[in-house]
């Protein structure tokens, strides 16, 4: 095989699908990067056998084939390379590929590319037109509430739930939950499906692109793809019961908080900054007045104390958090304003957008002393 | 105490002198920045017994006085104040401290500013003025070269040299040896010392006006302070017998290579990669004819190799090194061309600026085979 490509497009490509190769692989051949070329492009692959990655690029193909290099060297050789083309090549014999580029070679081992478990697409399932942007902000609200505790692998991962024409995607570690929803046109269909979190944030970083882009997603009962441009994120789903999490989200709140969400995250991004060494990172917040008075206290360092202007209807509230389940979600809140609602003390809490009843994430407050 | 100053320049100086906090410091109280406020200004110190670091900013002073607070605190908590300046206060506790700023009040526990032992200022020493520029070259043409082996302190260290009005820098790790020398107005002396690597960083990254400073330099038998605008570096020397280097450059060369440096420096980063994962990073260079080819080689991976144009004057000469004592030079060499001189394949090579005699670096070859 042989084929010539800009050089900038394949540094980019293998960036893109070295994203699905583990940090320790099971076996050599899932350290690298499989390249098959045919017609006019070269595709690539790469999977650690939960997700896969294909990306696509144009390619003068001289000889068409395939080969397997090591993802480690691609990456950092095709970015150092002098010239603007690269030509990758197989000799006569099969484990040794060329790379060359100006004058610039390379003869690097290759794997067996028959022994690669290329990346298979979807056939079968539900599938959906969906714009980027109404994606990305979908799983920006929600996954960074999953736990990364592998042992208890459906909180590792958000529910996407497809009912009529509505999508929700939901994410919980059990301390607090993420819930959006958004009515897609064409939708239909009924799906409980839990997505792995690590390829919906491959997925945030993938869809980058300037210009609207159309995501095809593709769900079997076992597997999600998402399709892009030239690029196609793959990844079987966690098998398990996601928890019934509408019976946690409370019907009414007594208090109803409207503060300002830069300047209420970065007081409470300070004020953790005395909590954050001990094992529960926990800020006071006491809502009364016009006013909201966060605190937190170290034996060992000191204590903070700030004060944000707020406009609170209903009774004073004292209720006290992890810092980091609160500062999580304001860094994924797009309005200049957010409600906090709240009902007493020990009672689960609630933060939602300004005027935009599609969100809604629920927190649980630690108990403190006095 | 009490004191007001503007929070940029604060967190500035914080961070400066916090290069002097060690990672583990020895006692607690050098995990510490000492404060004191007299007249109009607010002095800055943090230690680690062996250098010290001193910064001075402009404050409103209402109450003269010291205290230390934790080094890690401060940086963190000081640049993230609202507001524009920043009020720092001693309790009538003189364990607590107060910081203020808009909103934002933080109470620390402060340490017993008594106990902590202050940067003092070198009295007496060969004493000379050098501009900026200047001093920044002379340390980042050596101070690379320096060994981080703890257990052969000399090579760990800049031997500086005053002789006359010539201030010569030298470098090495025994393996290859770094030398620059300037005439300096008005310098005068006889002195040889060795400064830790570590304080010449701290000082090339201190050095970073955009308008020439001059650096008020003094050296005692076992001290050296660096002092420009309001900053005081200060380092311990290094003790023991710096090696003779002069023995090991060569008088003669036979062969002369003149090479564009960054070509060369890309050519021998990209070969390097084939290498870099093995014990000694050796890359081949074959100069002959108008060119030089570079070349590495790994069983387990594969092998690289590459022509760069180059102006020979002399015999040809194939030599081997270890990558990385090419490129830590040819990163520090600011001239568009420079110099490879050689003799034979087991002999010192050195390296050279085009146009500047003060410089020059020896570099010894690694054994290869055939």
């Amino acid at each position: 095989m042989k084929f010539t490509c800009h050089k900038n497009e394949l540094a980019q490509a293998i960036q893109l699908v070295s994203k699905a190769i583990a940090n320790k692989p099971q076996t050599p051949i899932l350290s690298g990067i499989y390249m098959e070329a045919t017609n006019n492009q070269v595709e690539l692959h790469a999977t650690d056998n939960e997700m896969g990655i294909i990306s696509i690029i144009p390619s003068e193909v001289e000889q068409e084939g395939k080969l397997v290099l090591s993802g480690r060297y691609m990456q950092e050789v095709i970015r150092r390379l002098p010239g603007e083309t690269v030509t990758i090549s197989q000799e006569i014999d099969e484990n040794i590929s060329k790379i060359q580029s100006a004058a610039s070679n390379f003869t690097l081992l290759s794997m067996p590319a028959n022994d690669f478990p290329t990346v298979k697409r979807l056939e079968d399932g539900i599938r959906f037109k969906i714009q980027d942007n109404v994606l990305r902000d979908i799983i920006k609200k929600t996954v960074f509430a999953c736990s990364t505790d592998e042992a208890r692998p459906v909180f590792t991962g958000c529910q996407m739930e497809i009912n009529g024409e509505t999508l929700k995607m939901a994410a919980t570690n059990t301390h607090r939950l993420s819930v959006k929803k958004e009515v897609i046109a064409n939708l239909s269909g009924d799906l409980h499906i839990i997505i792995p979190a690590k390829i919906l944030n491959e997925l945030l970083r993938a869809l980058n692109s300037d210009m609207p882009v159309e995501v095809d997603v593709c769900c079997s009962s076992n597997q999600a793809s998402f399709q892009f441009e030239n690029v196609v994120l793959m990844s079987r789903l966690i098998e398990g019961q996601f928890p019934n999490y509408d019976s946690v989200i409370p019907k009414n709140f007594a208090t109803t908080v409207t503060l300002d969400t830069e300047d209420f995250l970065a007081a409470v991004d300070r004020v953790s900054l005395i909590s954050r060494s001990a094992d529960y990172n926990i800020i006071r917040l006491e809502f009364g007045g016009n006013q909201v008075h966060i605190s937190s206290n170290s034996p060992d360092i000191g204590k903070a104390d700030e004060i944000v202007a707020a406009s609170i209807d209903g009774p004073a509230v004292n209720i006290a958090f992890n810092a980091k389940y609160v500062t999580d979600v304001l860094k994924n809140i797009d309005s200049k304003n957010f409600r906090f609602l709240l009902n007493q003390s020990l009672q689960a809490a609630a933060v939602r957008e300004e005027d935009n009843p599609t969100f809604v994430y629920i927190v649980t407050p630690v108990r403190t002393q006095n």
